[in-house]
């Protein structure tokens, strides 16, 4: 746990250092709020989606975000060929399966990508990835609104199946690799009252995997940071139009000593092979 | 009027109690803002418009929005396919007609909406509510500008013609089934300083005709609540990037007393039959 | 230098009054940043993309805005209908080379619509300005990196060999008509602290060529504005979530007078022909 959060820091050094260029194929809806909290971490963001185009400026990116909120049959093919092409050049893919369950093309569009792309970290709520584990769950829109009691399990199951380390956001987050897994602490229900925070902590995972090999690291580095960047905004305000703005504030002005000393992250399961 | 207002409130507490999925079928400025006053509002937001799951995603809606304002031929197609299926499950629709007048394109738009699809209430401002009524008006872009001195007669004249509730917001709000107008004062000319202020109307309007059949008293109710809020929030700044901050603070954070003994809401006609 | 920022006031003035409308066709990223600060600088925003409605929506239009920021084939080629359509009724045209050198497919978009449409005013980073003038050039995604010793240069220079006035804003701003140049040093380093600022600069000046035939002057005049918006909002907070609250205050309530009194502009070479 130490070393998690020790690592998180040194990541986070590292991620304000190097400014990494984070290529996003997204939704509509949180496309400029994905785009600023990048710039907030310290990273550069690019929105490009044309299939002309995308093959080309993954190539430059140090990362990649899929995010299908707003799907549309070709938009998915085009994460595919960048997707492809990220793959090809070892540059890591973070997957935001937004809405899975909801719609049979979500749920089949997030499969289709996991089928056609190696993807490196699925971030989603629990009953998204539930759904992507093969387990039950209920959505509403894209909430997820059956309480699962096994955030813990549906981690564990979805990275045991798929070759990616899994995050189960919600109350606590839960990120596993199938071996190992963490429990994350960070964060404030305020998160839960604006559009796109989970879609912000997709991208904050990708910043880190962008500077980061080892994704389980990342992917809780990422979580940790933007969780307590939730913590810092709610300090200011838990109404959400301030809260909204006092969390790109908190992202952009944490210390890197921060990230240590409020991380609260615990290893669940080490199993020694 | 006391009727008006008390109901008003008690379906803001129903609201509040029972979160309804809306999905929207919206433009791209407003498509957060929107997002974030569903939420707000204490309602779920979706935000989906490809053919291939519109009419999955709206059977689990309890609302549906159509939003015209960056239109293409395609999407209103599959606004049209997402009406037809609402109406099948009688799920209320609320259509914001945005820019009806401007373009040929716009104004048909609405028009084939209106013919296919039976639409529960209709927001415009004077302008577009007009040229749906078959009178003339003055649009600039997507800004009613010719100032009507006639919007409780656009109100009732469209809700003639039409099987919906009309509403014409502007410095009063309109709001007519054709028998019954319902003049609402709420508001500050704040909400006109930044964009999205009429598409966060419609969508109000859609989240309280989740929960209150009577759709004419859902229009007024969503119109109170906002007006009320966006007078809260003009008191806290009226400079557009803070009063649009404070917008959401004060949707997120009007009690349910304020809804009633802040409404200013009065019955101009009532034809007993 | 005095005329500048004194005629800078007065288009600022009427602007004001005048209130054009201004045609959008941009990107997802800053759709409704840029229809804010357009309504923040006392005009009106439309945008609107469909090849069915883009000519004649820009018929009704003061300026149009051409942003390829997240462009695909067919949007590039409404960018070109609406522009041909503006260039018949003398209707002024700003465009946003957004990525320019980062892909083909950016690079060859703007090259087709500057040989397609007549442009007045070109805005970008010098990285984009600089591949557009056939001269080497560094970007990272869409930001400039190589920092550029030559941005007045690349201004002259694309000027030189376009027909528009060219704007390479950064650190200081450079505006070229190819014969004059004018620097420009208002501004703010937080302004790259959030995204879309550039598109903001390109919108207001947008807003100012549709009251100011002299598109050079616009250009200033417009960059000299938006750059004192950003010296008050930092003023206020240099974090990026209040820095870009304040910014749409500072852009809606600045004084005529503080544009003329807080301008920075200097005029680098004026050619007696």
């Amino acid at each position: 746990m130490k070393d998690i959060a020790n690592q998180a820091k040194q990541d986070f050094i590292k991620l304000k250092e190097s400014k990494p260029l984070i290529h996003h194929i997204t939704n509509f809806v949180v496309m400029n709020e994905t785009a600023n909290i990048t710039l907030a971490a310290g990273a550069l963001p690019v929105m490009a989606h044309a299939k002309e185009e995308v093959e080309e400026m993954v190539t430059m990116a140090r990362a990649l975000v899929l995010n299908i909120g707003t799907l549309w049959p070709e938009l998915i093919d085009n994460m595919i060929l960048a997707g492809k092409k990220a793959n090809e050049l070892s540059i890591p893919i973070v997957l935001d399966p937004v809405g899975a369950g909801a719609t049979k093309l979500r749920t089949q569009s997030a499969k289709d990508i996991l089928e056609e792309v190696k993807i490196d970290i699925v971030r989603g709520n629990a009953a998204e990835i539930s759904i992507l584990a093969g387990l039950e769950a209920e959505i509403k829109g894209v909430e997820s609104i059956a309480q699962s009691n096994e955030p813990e399990k549906i981690a564990k199951e979805f990275a045991a199946i798929s070759n990616s380390v899994a995050c189960v956001t919600g109350e606590n987050d839960f990120v596993s690799d199938g071996n190992e897994t963490i429990k994350i602490s960070n964060g404030h229900l305020a998160l839960s009252s604006i559009t796109g925070t989970g879609c912000m902590a997709t991208t904050i995972a990708a910043c880190f995997a962008a500077i980061q090999k080892n994704t389980l690291q990342a992917a809780a580095g990422g979580l940790i940071y933007f969780g307590i960047a939730g913590e810092k905004a709610a300090s200011v305000s838990d109404k959400p139009g301030t809260f909204h703005t006092a969390l790109y504030d908190a992202v952009a002005t944490i210390q890197a000593d921060e990230i240590s000393s409020r991380a609260k992250a615990e290893i669940l399961t080490k199993n020694l092979a």
